[in-house]
């Protein structure tokens, strides 16, 4: 590394490390010539201020953090570009944490935040987060805090959320108007808001087109690969098995794909099916996928730049809210078509 | 944030900051009973050390970072997983950037990079990068680098690649004995080294069979998806197109199969496929897509192992090597079965 500092310059140009750290700031204090001085030698000598050093004095590093599921899932992939579109357009550096929807990675994420080594903190949820402890104490520590998609409802900061309730409404309700006597929700979390919210959508479309609420019809699916195909290939294989699934989390969709052609049950004939899923390949799947796809992009972006813009101010506060982008149902062939 | 510093133990227990530094870094200097009082005040307080100050003591951040062209493509979403992976188990932090193929953007990175705020770099280059002084000049700083994936050849440093050649070669060759006449070559860069390695792999199994190589059947494609859209309908919409196309980037895949329901064309009927990508949905597409399959979470953990093993060691410097793990030839519908 390089070993030019800021005394280097000052020693060099005969002034104090003050003005060179105003100078290099561009601070009305210092006179024209002096900066034009200061930014030569500093561009001859490739010097660039150290961060962590300027952090410490302003106690800002310039850093934000995102804590997130996993990164191979088209939603959380896409919603990083926009947090990344965000942080680069203010200048910003974004650390990524995965937590693999471990609860005690996450914890232990999150007290690591608590030594300041990012300024704020966007994050999603893991599956088996129950409790909130952990991120309430994070967030007395001061540390600004934004969720996005799967929200930690109690903390009063802002969420970033798309309309889960009405997406599970209209994907039952079009599920229902295809056909469907028997529709299967299959969900990632007893516990998560966003897992909440669809099946409550799921239920109201089903109670308002007259058909009974069966709470056997929600299934819980695992976060392991192999554990979710075996639940939804055993799901599959009953003489009452469900004539339509509504998928909340994309990752059971290739699993159902899959089961239905070990089982030789045809989608949409025999098994009509819809997807929370922001697949690129959804329109060239056989059969192509019926989705409902969430603003994953504007999503992260809009939740980077409030986190952004409450650290830029000072003493803006990050309230309450929820900030609600609507998802889009998009029908394919998987659901019988339009 | 927390205003309790390593100075407010000192004084509460009344030693010294250094004695309070050593203590908390389960040095030999200090006495067993002095260790535990000052951990128990430190746990009490919630006190948790200032990993910048620390860093500017051992110019270290325990920080690394990616730089990598995008993240909504499910190898790099793998391979982040395969970094993140060994980043966690050895205690360091990553810090993702996105190019987004913008070679500009790549420089501005790089250049951020020599103030220190990471200790080392990951980094897979954009496909319009042709000169490398930038990451010349980085390397010059001393900043330990490990390219994965897409390598700038002329820095000596560790690289991690797949087996370029051959999977060109192989896949070519896939292709050849189910039958076809005229296979087309889809590119991304006519620098990248990668590019380059797969159309040579393309053009010897071509030689081989006795096939002649023509420069015309190697068609560049956009980053842009509008743009490759256009290009890959204009290929198959001329009376000599092409029964055969080997896509050497994953994007171009959905594309190609949009492209043939457009203009009524069979996969593998009309044209065979087979496509360089880490796809989940590779059997579930219409039809199921032939891949060649990157160990991309391997490339991304080896990659990160080594870098992390160069920065916990002292002195050891990362030298010029290809490491290569091999990929993955999977026969499917696409290009005509096994």
């Amino acid at each position: 590394m390089s070993n030019i500092t800021i005394k280097t310059l000052a020693k060099e140009l005969n002034v104090s490390v003050a003005t060179v750290s105003k100078a290099m700031k561009d601070s009305h204090e210092i006179g024209a010539a002096t900066k034009q001085r200061v930014i030569a030698l500093a561009q001859k000598l490739n010097y660039t201020p150290n961060p962590y050093a300027s952090s410490l004095r302003h106690k800002k590093s310039k850093t934000i953090a995102i804590v997130l599921p996993e990164v191979a899932d088209s939603f959380f992939s896409v919603a990083i570009n926009g947090i990344e579109a965000a942080a680069q357009d203010k200048g910003y550096h974004v650390l990524i944490y995965l937590t693999h929807e471990n609860f005690a990675k996450e914890q232990e994420i999150l007290k690591d935040f608590q030594n300041g080594r990012v300024d704020g903190v966007l994050m999603s949820i893991t599956s088996e987060t129950t409790v909130n402890t952990h991120v309430q104490e994070l967030y007395a520590t001061g540390m600004p805090l934004v969720f996005f998609d799967r929200v930690c409802g109690e903390v009063d900061t802002a969420c970033i959320v798309t309309d889960d309730f009405a997406s599970g409404y209209k994907a039952t309700a079009h599920l229902v108007e295809r056909g469907c006597k028997k529709i299967a929700l299959l969900s990632i979390s007893e516990s998560l808001a966003i897992s909440n919210n669809r099946m409550e959508g799921y239920k109201k479309a089903l109670l308002d087109s007259g058909r009974m609420f069966n709470e056997a019809d929600v299934i819980l699916c695992s976060n392991n690969n192999e554990k979710s195909y075996a639940v939804i290939k055993a799901l599959l294989n009953t003489p009452g098995r469900p004539d339509g699934i509504l998928a909340t989390v994309e990752k059971f969709t290739t699993n159902i794909y899959l089961a239905c052609r070990e089982l030789s049950l045809s989608i949409p004939g025999d098994v009509k099916v819809v997807g929370f899923a922001n697949l690129a390949t959804a329109p060239i799947l056989n059969p192509s996928l019926t989705t409902v796809t969430q603003p994953a992009f504007e999503m992260g972006k809009v939740a980077a730049t409030m986190l952004i813009g409450s650290l830029d101010k000072r003493n803006y506060t990050l309230k309450k809210e929820h900030i609600i982008i609507p998802s889009e149902l998009i029908v394919r062939d998987s659901s019988g078509g339009g």
